[in-house]
């Protein structure tokens, strides 16, 4: 297929090489000259502007986008929607919020454009080598569109979430469940790590990572973390987090679900980034006024 | 190897079949004449009694056991102990505690005979087909077992962990690290269907399954049970547990390490069985008490 891609970070630029690697033709734009200049030299046709993309895109058109979710997304669809009209297809590929799909997809309506979600999963190796995919939007469009997601995904790794803003959700939940399991994953490391046993954390991982229940590729990953470093000294345990996790746990309270697991994986991620806790404060001072008990002095206290 | 082989219930009589296949020489020994007489039709050599079983095995003897944890594996040391001598090797593949492990293995010591903790995982597809084992002990006594484990695993699926109950205790921390992933899942599609969204519980974890970061062997596992049925109505949401979960956040307290999600996913299940709980009742009541708060009656009240 023929199609525009907007937005060549780590992830667009990764999906740009196994695009033209499966023959299609690609013409990217980014704010970036120096991508664009790299993903021609791979074989994509390059646009100076979103005016020059719509005009080497002939017939009904494709546009991925590939931007950081949030402001960026609405943007460039500023900068689109009058470009673009009725039979025009445009793709988020990003890890937006669903709800700012209904409304952004309601909007392109009007004007006959489809715009599908594409929550996008697997990381730069993913994006690179075959990814996984959950759709959303009109399920005649999704069909048209199997070409792109078979070539970009592993076998399997795509298919139809249900109507505009399902395939972002799918992906939200995704991320909030990804959150609770690399949470279990830490806490079991930690109680290896401080036990009486001389663990050798790699190895661990390496033997739970093959033929075990909980293998996959989270336990790859830490396999390969271990193997730089059994310790992990190159990297603070400050967590952060870009949205998913948050709107998961906000989904969630909106629908009176209980999700303990996941929403004690947020906050932990919260704590982790907070060096002197304002509520472990207080409660060290409940127990020194009721109880007499000791407590830390501040640095500049003592 | 020729191996003595104790415990022929659902993972050893899969373990048995996948030993046989690679050429091993079994002799099997369990209190259920008809599970030998199923192993012995697949090629084992029957054992009527654990001096049977003894005598049926030359020089220094392995005799592998795969019983339930706890008494089940007391009884038959105390009846295999007297038989056994220097230079014999016992292994406990089964998910013992790992203190268990230690006491069994300094009473075995006494008489020179090395008892290995494998802690066992990649149920009963893995035992049939080559699981996850990780395992304990001394490590001379490891090394002449590899011929074992490079049989009963899947490639890279076994190591050292350290000295005795090292074994028990990865396998322990295995499950509480699966306790916290299931939980995770679990979570992640009681939101799914608690959406507006149709979403297809089975399709989304299809493609989870493929290429996604949460990718793995939990996800092959829910995409298959969602098949089968996409409501889960063959079945209540009572979860039984049996002990590593418990050991695992009774281990982190003894360490003082901090491991919510762990812990809520076995909080979770306890709650799970509870059909009126008792926290729920106080809460309640004390929201009559202070507000007027209404409440939900019980059956007989109302």
């Amino acid at each position: 297929m023929k199609l525009g891609f907007v937005g060549l970070g780590k992830m667009g630029r990764n999906m740009v090489e196994n695009l033209l690697d499966h023959g299609h033709e690609v013409v990217v734009y980014d704010l970036s000259r120096e991508a664009v200049t790299v993903a021609v030299q791979k074989g994509a046709s390059p646009a100076d502007s979103f005016e020059d993309l719509v005009s080497r895109l002939a017939g009904s058109r494709t546009i991925w986008l590939m931007v950081p979710s949030g402001e960026p997304v609405d943007k460039v669809l500023d900068s689109l929607q009058p470009l673009l009209g009725k039979g025009d297809v445009v793709i988020d590929g990003g890890n937006s919020n669903y709800q700012d799909t209904l409304r952004r997809s309601r909007k392109l309506r009007e004007k006959d454009i489809s715009y599908m979600d594409v929550g996008t999963s697997g990381g730069l190796e993913g994006a690179r080598n075959g990814a996984c995919m959950m759709v959303g939007g009109e399920r005649d469009v999704f069909n048209s569109l199997v070409p792109l997601f078979k070539d970009l995904c592993v076998p399997g790794g795509y298919g139809y979430m249900g109507e505009s803003g399902a395939g972002h959700f799918a992906k939200m939940i995704h991320n909030g469940v990804e959150y609770g399991m690399m949470q279990a994953i830490g806490e079991g490391f930690d109680i290896l790590r401080n036990s009486d046993f001389a663990f050798n954390h790699h190895e661990v991982a390496r033997v739970w990572a093959n033929g075990s229940v909980i293998r996959g590729w989270l336990m790859d990953l830490v396999a390969r973390a271990f193997e730089r470093d059994e310790e992990l000294g190159y990297l603070s345990g400050e967590i952060a987090d870009s949205g998913e996790g948050k709107w998961t746990v906000e989904t969630a309270l909106e629908q009176g679900v209980s999700i303990p697991v996941i929403a004690g994986a947020l906050f932990r991620r919260y704590r982790s980034r907070s060096h002197d806790n304002f509520s472990d404060k207080v409660v060290a001072a409940l127990r020194h006024e009721f109880g007499g008990h000791g407590f830390t002095p501040t640095a500049n206290q003592q």
